[in-house]
């Protein structure tokens, strides 16, 4: 398989001027990378078409593929497609196929203006990408062996295109069907993954391991090619296998996309239910449990009990226990996770109370220290952490609910519940 | 004035790999263009000291300050400094005063190892910029009337180098000292902003006035470059004052970060309380409430009754309340709110119901209908909102919290707490 190299260009005065963070270059280079293609650069440029034209030159000396984003809209300042054809000595042809489809959407959306018809100018002889998330159409066409492909500026359309038109383009140029699969490990850092999987990481070509590391937690991609997209996800089995294996108490999920996604839907599966008290994290275990669409099947309710009073009160825990234990502590933690089961009549109850900082600590409880409860039918589980300050308070309260989650998890997939991690 | 092009260079390979995402560039863009300084093109290349090199060398050809960010650190990859300095025609040259910092960084840190002190060669007559937030010092060096300035790639020491070490740079360099002020705007469209500030925004230089949108908000950005700080700031307050007088409804904070920010200033200044009850919201008000240090002060605590039994054992609504007018509707807002304050005790109770989809929506409650109510002494007041499904359950519930801080800030201000906003 010839290896390729691949830039990616960012069309848009916004990314210039900083208004807003450039998430699709981020994803394009992961995307790419999965391929196998090799990316070098990365550039950013303006809606202005003598130095877009600079750009496209420099990057057509350099690599292999043109990935563009951006300037496909129907306004005046949106002239990538001009001006990378023009690059390329091709001319803008009218489709009328697309103008079809342009009608037929804005029969739905209403308000069609002249302008959006230069969203059906093309370049001569493209295949054109389809945009089913928005009007703009992208492009594709390949000239003097550089393939260039012209994608929308906005996130969420981008990315539509990319997974739905760009990867045929690319599975063909890469002779054959990818398939990345996903293991998700909790309570262990990157390095003692990398110490542990040494020689598969570094000895797999196909399938490639390789390990990133994400708030608190760490992913190993599997990725395999081959002619079908069933051979190469076969061949990942036995990766996946002796990964699970030699990693077998950390692994809490394969091919799903957070903690809060793998409880969602190991408590669907099982027709559980959850409440959680939070008092240091403030609704963040809620706030992310209930991101997940229809979380309502499972998430009976939260309480965030920052007060005394509304631990006493909405909870029912003593003023004693608080008085005598302090509210931080495992004590509290345990009577807010055993109140909010018993108050909600779930299955689960999860109790976090802690010192996220950067003020109230002392030296007997530091910021930092978090105590999360875990109560279930079989009794009320508890584990302490003694984070530090590193990463400050937004580190603290992400790692304690990362840690509610993995406890909940453990129990539901029978591994045990309290390991000593921190 | 001059009027300088500037150009961003971010080292690493993992921002290639796409596994990070760019946010230094879009922080230094910025910066960068409150300074007045134009930014061309941004440029993304790997620890690769070829690719590194051509990179430098396009950018000096085309910009007259170069930024550069990643690639200081102690180990072998790290090879920004060797390269750039190469590229000028500079060595590298041991500096003992910041081994010697180096060395005091480490007797609280620990164990030192030769490769950190990698970090103490820097090129030849730079300027040491002084990294407060990790080990690796930045530096800045002109040559050829070219500005170059490296600085470190983790986002928290790349910025605090910059506030800290390059602002006096770029103010010797404009000329001047900038002061740039924000006043934040909810409940009012960019293009209506503009509309409305018009001449304003086109016809302003020094002070200059821009808007940037925001998630559900216009942040208007007013900047003023003068020979001192003091005098600066003294130029922005006629525009900031003619501002206020054109949209007199719709700001809701100078100079602050963000409704919450302002919701926690205005209930301390009172020393006044919040307590929320969040249905479709989940706990985001709560989490953002919290997300800010010290808000335990102003915040007694929320709840999350998900489902109708938590809504009647915790909040007390009675079934027929629910049964009658459904869980998502005006009353049951209205009750969320009280029962909140009432079992609280806060001065403010907060309730927010409604359908954040992507399922759950009928004809007569569509997905996108949330109603925010608001308990206060002198009343409750409730805001329906049909906001559609456009951007998703996550700016669904965005909104509603938005609108719910809104609605509190509004009360705090004296402002009328219902508008007809959506």
């Amino acid at each position: 398989m010839r290896s390729y190299v691949a830039e990616i260009i960012s069309v848009g005065t916004e990314l210039l001027l900083g208004n807003i963070v450039n998430t699709n270059a981020q994803y394009l280079a992961e995307m790419l990378s999965l391929y196998g293609i090799n990316v070098y650069y990365q550039t950013v440029v303006g809606d202005n078409p003598a130095r877009l034209k600079a750009a496209v030159e420099i990057a057509a000396g350099r690599s292999d593929i043109l990935i563009m984003t951006g300037g496909l809209g129907p306004t005046s300042d949106d002239l990538t497609k001009e001006t990378v054809a023009a690059c390329f000595g091709r001319k803008l042809v009218y489709n009328t196929e697309v103008e079809k489809k342009l009608r037929e959407m804005f029969v739905h959306h209403g308000r069609i203006t002249p302008n959006n018809f230069r969203q059906a100018m093309l370049p001569e002889g493209c295949t054109v990408l389809e945009n089913i998330c928005g009007t703009a159409p992208g492009c594709a066409f390949e000239s003097d062996g550089k393939l260039v492909v012209m994608l929308p500026g906005p996130p969420r359309e981008c990315i539509a295109m990319f997974e739905n038109a760009v990867r045929p383009i690319l599975e063909k140029l890469s002779g054959g069907c990818i398939v990345s699969r996903s293991i998700r490990i909790f309570g262990m850092g990157e390095s003692a993954v990398e110490d542990a999987l040494h020689d598969l990481i570094l000895g797999s070509t196909n399938p490639s391991v390789a390990p990133y590391a994400k708030t608190g937690e760490v992913m190993l991609r599997v990725t395999a090619l081959a002619d079908t997209k069933d051979e190469a996800f076969d061949m990942t089995l036995p990766v996946i296998d002796e990964i699970t294996n030699t990693l077998p108490d950390c692994i809490y999920g394969v091919d799903c996309d957070s903690l809060e996604e793998r409880a969602y839907s190991l408590l669907s599966e099982r027709n559980m239910t959850l409440a959680s008290a939070e008092s240091c994290t403030g609704g963040l275990l809620a706030k992310r449990i209930t991101d997940i669409p229809g979380s309502s099947g499972v998430f009976l309710g939260g309480v965030v009990p920052y007060s005394n009073e509304m631990k006493e009160a909405v909870l029912g825990i003593p003023r004693e226990i608080i008085v005598e234990h302090g509210a931080v502590s495992e004590q509290t933690a345990r009577m807010m996770a055993d109140g909010v089961r018993g108050l909600s009549g779930a299955d689960f109850g999860i109790g976090i109370t802690g010192i996220a900082g950067p003020g109230g600590g002392s030296d007997e409880k530091p910021v930092g220290l978090v105590y999360v409860a875990l109560a279930a039918r079989d009794g009320t589980y508890c584990r302490k952490m003694m984070m530090g300050t590193y990463g400050g308070r937004d580190m603290i309260r992400a790692r304690s609910v990362n840690t509610a989650l993995d406890m909940l998890i453990r129990h539901l997939t029978g591994r045990p519940v309290i390991a000593n991690m921190y």
